[in-house]
């Protein structure tokens, strides 16, 4: 809180009209007229993470609004700015831009609570918060909503470009395969008469490895990172076993295809009999969210401006709160390098001249969205 | 300890010299002239184990004992009797028979302890031990060994055979590998710039599952029952897994060969980098044991006469007393079998036909054994 409260006076002291509302959202409202930009990120990371994930985009916001302001030719323009709670998931992920869009239901916030046992309504109390009013965004009040963030990736680094301009937020859909078998002495069952839940577990999984390149777009990713077997011991046959499988990609076809994969291969195996192989979507999908194509020429003609050429286009692997926004507002997103695609770990670092060059790519886009119209 | 004092006097009572030894073993002596056989199994099962595991072949050696010491023709042969301690290794695996042998090594002793942290010296003290003797078996009084014992298993069962006499006790080997990969966020970090350790689990397991077959015997198992992979949380690149294989066979030349398959598998995959593989021996491999031929003409015999093309030669693929005394004496077994193969649970049964048909065989096996003399 004291760090929101030194955020909301630096908000006041470039001339905006500063609040933190009732879920702890820091924001800052322009008084000049017309429809206005949002720039902001959230202020939270990982337990171990590093000092730029949202933090980057939150100081940028404030020094565009800054910049603008003190600037003579971009003054009038209206730049209200937003650092968004917790992105993370101490309570809700992305909690912040959830309430601001209206995204946050009743029953999300009734069993919220934090890992040590702290729900997330005596946070709010103790915070303070408990009687500020949630703040909720409107069409009529803003044109669209940009966030600038480190990339948390190694593409930007590996391909020489220092700026990123987002199109898409990669959709996430995931799948638990369950199988069930007959635990068994792994000394006194044949080979024939086995139904080894574990054999299952393996075949699928390597079979997915080994179809979903046919299948898949250039970023798309998959990962079977989580997996259990019982009973999990050396001399025993294991009798039950369950997989996460989770792959994301910026559209819906490759998605798609590889859930017909998933589901194609499942269907064989279980046609063949020993064990049985169930399949069930492990959560409510994502879908992949398209970026503002309005807004990204703007931050695409400010990033060819300062380093023409060392730019590129590249879909988020990771979500963010502009997956949220862009329910509502038409938004966008920048990326500047990570150094060796770390990030969530206190080695997260970007070149001084990439974390400058980034805030003036987003202030001039910024500045010329207000100035031309955020048009496609 | 009041079971085996049950049992001590049981023996008595068919005019054996009956002991408990510093380990719990307990032992009939006959007073009859000549090289005994040794006759028994073990009285322990698993703590959800059935009522049949070793005590069948314990009461089934009392009893060949008291019916050839009936018989006018067979009162005079010398067949000695043994309930083995602790063979389902609460604290040391077929404990009794080790220490009979001379297999039970100090330093064994010295670390064994159960999974409550009692030592096995504190409950040697306990039971009243500590003092008593710890018998030796010697190949100057006895002729060899029979064990008969459930097969645990449902081969004699698949096949329609009543009596089963064993062939060899499976030999184990044990395999653990090591994949260390790169731990990553699984929404940035693209497929081919992965290092993912379950990944390399999943091929190297299911390539393990589908090569395997070409080199294995009829009744070769293998088993990949326990894993572990880390942080093993589906929305993160595993940086790290491990797995273990066991694999048994009644000889050493399919497991030689399959032990090759592994390591060849390994090695190809380490060529292509990415995940490195180690891997290495998880334990002291137990040979392949080939029963007494000579000993098994009687069991073949006596089966024959009973239930004539109702028996089978079979190796055991679990693990037995017999198989550490055959390090000493020549050593048969005889199975009978388990309805649905099931053991070490409170189903473990036999048909009643099957268990006293069990008894006659051995009874006279042993009577011819001993009368015709023991030769291949």
């Amino acid at each position: 809180m004291e760090a929101r409260r030194w955020l909301k006076s630096q908000y006041e002291g470039v001339g905006l009209e500063a609040s933190i509302d009732g879920v702890g959202n820091v924001l800052g409202r322009s008084k000049n007229p017309g429809k206005a930009l949002l720039v902001g990120s959230h202020s939270d990371t990982q337990p171990t993470g590093g000092w730029l994930d949202g933090a980057l985009g939150v100081i940028y916001a404030l020094e565009v609004a800054r910049a603008l302001a003190s600037d003579k030719a971009t003054a009038g323009l209206p730049v209200d700015v937003v650092s968004f709670q917790d992105e993370e998931s101490r309570f809700v992920g992305c909690l912040g831009s959830r309430s601001l869009t209206g995204a946050l239901t009743p029953d999300m916030e009734e069993g919220a609570m934090d890992k040590d046992g702290i729900s997330m309504a005596d946070a709010i109390k103790q915070a303070g918060l408990a009687g500020a009013a949630r703040v909720k965004l409107s069409r009529d009040r803003y044109a669209g909503f940009v966030e600038a963030h480190i990339e948390q990736g190694p593409t930007l680094e590996d391909t020489g470009n220092r700026i990123g301009v987002v199109t898409g937020i990669v959709g996430l859909r995931g799948i638990r395969f369950v199988f069930k078998g007959q635990q068994n002495h792994a000394g006194t069952t044949m080979m024939k008469t086995r139904r080894d839940a574990s054999t299952a577990l393996y075949e699928l999984a390597h079979r997915i490895n080994t179809e979903f390149p046919t299948a898949a777009a250039e970023r798309t990713v998959w990962t079977m990172g989580r997996l259990k077997v019982e009973p999990n011991a050396t001399s025993i046959v294991p009798g039950y076993a369950d997989l996460d499988l989770q792959f994301r990609d910026a559209s819906d076809a490759p998605l798609d295809a590889l859930e017909k994969i998933a589901g194609r291969i499942v269907t064989e195996m279980n046609a063949r009999g020993g064990v049985k192989i169930e399949a069930t979507p492990a959560r409510a999908p994502i879908p992949p969210t398209l970026m503002d194509e309005g807004l990204r020429k703007h931050l695409e003609a400010a990033a060819e401006k300062h380093v023409p050429g060392k730019w590129m286009r590249l879909p988020s692997g990771a979500f963010h709160d502009a997956g949220i926004i862009s329910s509502t507002l038409p938004s966008a997103m920048l990326f500047i390098p990570s150094i060796g695609g770390i990030s969530h770990d206190f080695a997260e670092n970007s070149r001084d001249d990439d974390i400058v060059l980034g805030c003036q790519v987003l202030a001039d886009a910024v500045a010329s969205a207000l100035t031309e119209g955020v048009r496609a």
